[in-house]
């Protein structure tokens, strides 16, 4: 652990007496940053100000049942559905110091539905040491965040949606949490516009229910296809096309589900894909994943590359190298595996890097370190291959932090799950792990997830 | 005509050595800014640039099959829907010195479908003296506007979406011409998460044949519900109830559509209503309107109130008066029954009055001449006086420019059209009307509108 407090990088706080630091976004990300920060007595000399879009916290957790835009007109930022369960075992995000035993009472299984990790999310918040809701300012969408050269530090614009008053801060230093779901990617196709049914992106997805009897083409191979394609199909549709550009899902698919290479055109309800076949379809769900955007932030101090599990330009994956004098950073935006455990120990490096408590390193020792690690992530060949170097990261985080380093046992969990569904992707759910922390087996659901429609806390958790 | 050059008014343009006049929005209020501009020879020393987020002009006319946001993660800009046809007669709309029949080369039938209107807008752009293209940035979304008091200008800081590049210009002037269909509003109903179907804003309404064999709720007795309960009942929904708050719109409608008092609440698929009725529907469409905002927009420049014939605070219906230093304007930002030519001769006196041609009044005059308009509106009762007062302020801005007076004369064709509809509403569209300009009694469609399932100009227009 480095911990020798930097007097020039505190010196460098130079022209506000405090340190104010600027959180955008209080989704899961944002969240651990304001818990870290409310249970590390920074002391009064360093403020902490959260800015968060939507009316609560919880991130891309909530659902809402608008699409495209929210009460304000603001892109609706979280894409959750009706149903969704965990699509990972909730032993691999499990905080150390908040099981999900602490927070039920009791072993509860595996895999939770949404209302269930929301409740587990918003439990850990109240276990803060000060009220972390004081540091929040809701329905307030940042703007524009500007840095000062001359006075070396942010200016960050935003508007109360409420009661539409934009103001100005200042901040020494300004940390983007917004998370990667929140921009959806809608590319075109040929003939697109000629189709006579319903089209839409995975983000403006609510409700499998939607789609009973549907014939569905379901454009992308990733998560959202893979949980979409098997949602509609739990729900009723009469069948599901999943259609891939680089490789198919290969999952041994349920019945009514089958994959084929890339749509090249419609006309009308018809599609047709690359291998020369051709299928009438209802709708269309674009599974084309999200814009990597970051359009409140000025040009100079905008993270531009596509997503992976190692942007470049980051330092420790969090320490934006290009601009903005070491005091940004970006939380939370490498694409993910770890998920509430990597936020928490990524934003207490964070605090402790703001705080002072690592050695500055030059400008020249930072890059090399951040490309290093890019170059290590350009020979990553499979998901396997991901898991082992995002966890390699957290362990590095957690041994440049106080932070339990027990949450990388995780990465075994991660790479059981990923054969569990390649063995079967409609039974991977129905699996049990153990609690790294209370090493307690989970018990199982009380019915298998195929044939599970209720998503409540009180059947999941059970009596 | 008041042509006075004003010099002190002139003078006032001290700090920057040319007039740069921003516009924001190229539809067709924008377009109508551009027009007069490009065919005014407003000498070198005025410069104009206008900021298009969508890749074209056209504005609210141009139909995407997206929904929600748009390829560059912006809010789809357009609400446009298939099988739009005007709702109101092309006469009424018809530009004085370029008609349907120049356009077209011969006589058309009086409520164009979508496409041929976006022909007739684009045709008209041709006949400028200076290709108007030149002053567009298109794809490109104005992030803020900005009054800087000491140097008496404008900052605008706008976002290249094509290329991410984020920019900052100064103007003298800056003219508003987004629209006022933009940005939806979304508002909530008791229940309405539990609801088990599709859920839209009436922006997000694309193509009423996905709505086939449905039972549907509109919310909304407006334009948007009118036009979308007629769409569906053509194109086979099973049944549409239209829900109001204030008032039913009262029409006698066809067969399947019927109004009922303000749906109360949502359980699953039942809506229940004020009346102590109940339904069960498959979809509900939110015909609730638009936000009337201008989040860009800085603070003390931003128009605050509702929509309305007449808003508060603009004199002339143009400049704003908030705010600005008088060289602000809002166009096309009433309620419209007028609309092209309204655009025309408001943007005619806008550059009018940006060229120092009106002589200058203090604000209280100003105001008082404001708020006198705003007093008459407010005793407006129904539509048709609406519609006098608003072609007594058109008749005003012909009176100061040197636009064609005769364009008024749509008045009685308003009145005339409002009657038609009360008449019938699935059959006002078969209507005739003569142009204003040319005298030609517009010919009969092909087929009545409610079995024209064809939209195209060609069909429209005839051999």
């Amino acid at each position: 652990m480095i911990f020798k407090a930097h007097k020039a990088h505190m010196n460098n706080l130079s022209n506000m007496t405090k340190t104010r630091i600027c959180v955008i976004g209080a989704g899961p990300c944002g969240m651990s940053m304001l818990y870290n920060y409310a249970n590390m007595d920074a002391g009064s000399d360093v403020e902490i100000v959260c800015y968060e879009k939507q009316t609560t916290w919880g991130g891309l957790w909530n659902l809402t049942w608008r699409t495209g835009t929210d009460e304000y007109g603001e892109p609706c930022h979280a894409g959750m559905y009706k149903h969704l369960w965990s699509n990972g075992p909730k032993e691999c995000l499990e905080y150390p110091y908040y099981t999900f035993e602490d927070h039920f009472g009791k072993a509860v299984p595996s895999f939770p539905p949404r209302p269930v990790l929301l409740d587990y999310l918003l439990g850990r918040m109240k276990k803060c040491k000060k009220d972390p809701t004081q540091y929040i300012k809701f329905s307030t969408a940042v703007r524009f965040v500007k840095y000062n050269e001359s006075e070396d530090n942010f200016t960050v614009t935003s508007t109360n949606l409420v009661d539409d008053k934009t103001v100005t801060e200042k901040f020494t230093h300004v940390v983007v949490a917004v998370g990667i779901f929140n921009s959806p990617n809608i590319p075109t196709f040929p003939g697109i516009e000629s189709f006579g049914g319903r089209i839409l992106h995975a983000h403006n997805f609510r409700d499998a229910g939607e789609f009973k009897d549907q014939r569905l083409l379901l454009i992308g191979a990733s998560y959202s296809a893979e949980d979409i394609a098997l949602q509609c199909c739990k729900y009723g549709a009469k069948n599901v096309i999943c259609t891939w550009r680089t490789k198919p899902m290969g999952f041994k698919w349920p019945e009514g589900i089958e994959e084929r290479p890339l749509v090249q055109r419609f006309d009308s309800n018809s599609a047709y894909f690359k291998d020369g076949t051709s299928a009438e379809v209802d709708a269309v769900i674009l599974c084309t994943g999200y814009l990597y955007t970051f359009p409140f932030m000025d040009e100079n101090l905008r993270l531009k590359c596509t997503l992976s599990v190692y942007p470049e330009g980051l330092y420790k994956g969090s320490l934006w190298l290009g601009g903005g004098n070491n005091k940004l950073f970006y939380a939370g935006i490498q694409d993910q595996y770890y998920t509430f455990t990597m936020f928490d120990v990524q934003t207490l490096w964070i605090c402790n890097y703001i705080l002072g408590k690592y050695e500055k390193l030059e400008m020249t020792e930072m890059l090399k370190d951040s490309n290093a690690m890019v170059e290590r992530r350009k020979g990553l060949k499979d998901c396997h291959d991901d898991i082992d170097f995002q966890s390699d990261f957290v362990a590095e985080l957690c041994s440049l932090t106080d932070y339990d380093k027990r949450c990388v046992d995780a990465r075994s969990l991660f790479h059981k799950w990923e054969h569990d569904k390649d063995e079967n992707i409609k039974t991977y759910r129905d699996k049990c792990f153990a609690s790294i922390f209370t090493s307690t087996m989970s018990p199982s659901h009380s019915s298998d997830w195929w044939n599970a429609f209720d998503d409540s806390i009180k059947t999941f958790v059970g009596k």
